[in-house]
């Protein structure tokens, strides 16, 4: 792989591979295939954990970071995205990640002469495939196959970015998808993937409860006047009892920051069946398997070259 | 020590402890206990000298530093200290050093889930034991014990951070502790511990004067139209007549930022007695001191965990 | 070299000292000259470039970063430059690399008791060493000499921290300098040193056209209005009509960021003549080289305290 951008450019076997490099990673395995190589993090929106977890990925597989912050740099002198990242790679980066507002604001950086692996850290409300891998292999750790499983997607459905990808990918590794939540966030997209539920419903027969955070930053003034904390709560958050609605073996999942007390109660965060935490620390394992993956490719390449020194020497 | 968050938690032994094993990295003793490891430095209000000497000393003991930026992360997207924590903890750090402005914002991080050690590096107007250790490595480096010698405090009591904590220890140390500065600022809590002294008195008597910075941003409209620079310089401030009055062996400090010509004149910053930049120097093998300590404890805990990985492969 | 801040500091022989080191990095050679020391990047206006080349470059040396960000600093707390220098001093940073928006801000740094080597990053609009030396390196890595060279430099002169002495320097080193762009921006200073020219006509003579940025953010309201990029493009910027009149060996430069369709127009960015993106590869090279020169003259120093502590155990 030369970058990962999306979700929809993995076949089942790509993904299933990179679940199994994480999690050999979380069993102990060590790799140093960035060694000597600097990777470069740009995140032109707020993050913490998905910031931090790739820059601990980065140190974990021996590369370096250049130190990029968004506000202090020349994007706000006017210099382009795609000359930003040239620039970058220019003074050594070999990989940047990055988290962009505009949707698929990577086309315009993928070129031949585009010498640096993108991973894409999230984009506009379109993708945020390292997210989408490691909720999967959350699951995957779990119940060691996606083949049958039940998933319910619960909550804002419109501003996440992982919905509709995970939705997808999900259906498409064999598990059958369900919906709850809010009618109107439920839009055509989503209907054809699967039917929408009740939330009670979906305790009692989901598998895997993936909820979403409401985006209080992104609802309208109209709507975030309408919404009630409680009110939401009541009747799409899970709580006590809905936990125990749910199947012995059922997992609930979340990609945080969490409201707590909007989707899920506060003192269920971190019961038996949540493994909210758990998806962070599995998300560094998952982001070292993907940089591994495109850095892979260069390991022939870093040979040539360095005959070719030798060689001219 | 698990965690590091007030001076009143640390025994005088343990005290002890901290200043041998800093000032035997000072005199060159290597140590890589944190390697490996990362830490986290959270600084939710602004720091030069604190965050920067943690970030050494954190290199110096072998940790990589995952590097948050409170501006930028998921607590402006409403998330609380305790995820915020409990994140970086679940995607690897060992170590978590935290400035915030409410006193005593740990109580809320210290339960049994909480895997991961916590240093205070300033809470409220609580404490700020780094800062007092340091200053108390620094005495102690001069001195080479605590009982007997007399301190003179002098400044903005009432904002410091480790005025009130450094006059307890010391007291608790042997060592008599006096006042001085603008009298409103010596209220009842410092009248118990020691009395209050013309400066003039202070510099003929004092072995140590411990200056403490005008904290300007602190004081309110009423008291800041009030202040007056020269004014205060000249009644409560260190200058050259005043190092003058001093014994030959008596020492100034300050825990800087300090205000030239306020609590003390610029011409003195850099004098013989003065022992302001050799603190800052103090403070990074306090904290590798301090880091150690907690970390110690971990070493069994790597130990078992390793040996269960050999043993379970 | 105890510090650089200026180029008309630097002897020829330093110059082309420093551009020999730079190229033999650039082939390969390696170094650990910055082992176990600590560089700290402070920048006081925004910046990618220089910034991030000056890290890489420390890392490359094997230097480890103390992570500065000024905007979050005790300088917001009023402390003075040589203050916070001094402290980052005082916790062990052998190397500053500072920005600053005044005019040899460094001046005051600069005594007997500072013990830290700095590089001045660019100084108000005065001087930009870092950036001159790898203009020079790309020059001489393309043409072996500057002696005999034609140099024309176009664009912003008033505001650029490189016109003026890289002007001075390339007519030092034997090159014959020429000048472009607006009339006004071509002041008595630029006068003393070349000649002002039409640019088709320099695009005709020069081996070296060297472009500068127009500064958008530094024209007066004034200017700004009046000031009109399509006007500006035809009549002073590089195209591809312009770019065919050039010399078969003649090549672009420009020290980024660039004005797209301003100064150059974008399908000519990344043409054969360009080495726009090849000047920031060379300027990790560069700051290498400058970073070696300073930490050089520690090596004895290093020893003789190495030594001491060993008799002094």
């Amino acid at each position: 792989m030369q970058n990962i951008l999306s979700m929809s450019d993995l076949s089942n076997e790509e993904v299933y591979q990179l679940i199994k490099s994480a999690m050999s990673y979380k069993s102990g395995q060590k790799t140093s295939i960035g060694k000597d190589k600097f990777a470069v993090n740009l995140f032109f929106e707020n993050s913490t954990r998905t910031k931090s977890s790739f820059q601990v990925a980065e140190m974990n597989v021996g590369m370096k970071e250049i130190n990029f912050e968004a506000s202090t740099s020349s994007i706000s002198k006017g210099e382009s995205l795609y000359d930003t990242v040239k620039t970058l790679e220019s003074i050594g980066a070999s990989v940047a990640v990055i988290r962009h507002s505009k949707d698929r604001y990577y086309d315009e950086l993928i070129n031949d002469d585009m010498n640096i692996h993108i991973i894409n850290g999230g984009d506009g409300t379109g993708q945020h495939p390292s997210q989408s891998l490691l909720d999967l292999m959350t699951i995957y750790e779990k119940f060691g196959k996606f083949e049958g499983l039940k998933v319910g997607i619960i909550g804002d459905l419109r501003h996440s970015r992982v919905a509709h990808s995970n939705a997808e990918i999900l259906t498409r590794l064999g598990s059958e998808v369900s919906f709850g939540g809010i009618d109107e966030w439920y839009s055509d997209e989503f209907a054809e993937i699967g039917d929408h539920k009740d939330v009670d419903q979906l305790c009692r027969e989901m598998d895997v409860i993936m909820l979403l955070r409401v985006q209080h930053e992104r609802l309208t003034s109209n709507e975030s006047k309408k919404f009630k904390k409680e009110e939401y709560a009541q009747e799409y958050g899970i709580n006590t009892r809905r936990v125990e609605l749910m199947k012995d073996e059922a997992i609930i999942m979340h990609p945080a920051p969490v409201n707590r007390d909007v989707e899920i109660a506060s003192d269920v965060v971190e019961c038996d069946k949540s493994v909210i935490f758990q998806q962070m620390t599995n998300g560094v394992y998952m982001r070292m398997a993907m940089i591994e993956a495109v850095l892979e490719g260069d390991k022939v390449n870093d040979l040539i070259n360095s005959e070719y020194k030798v060689i001219s020497k």
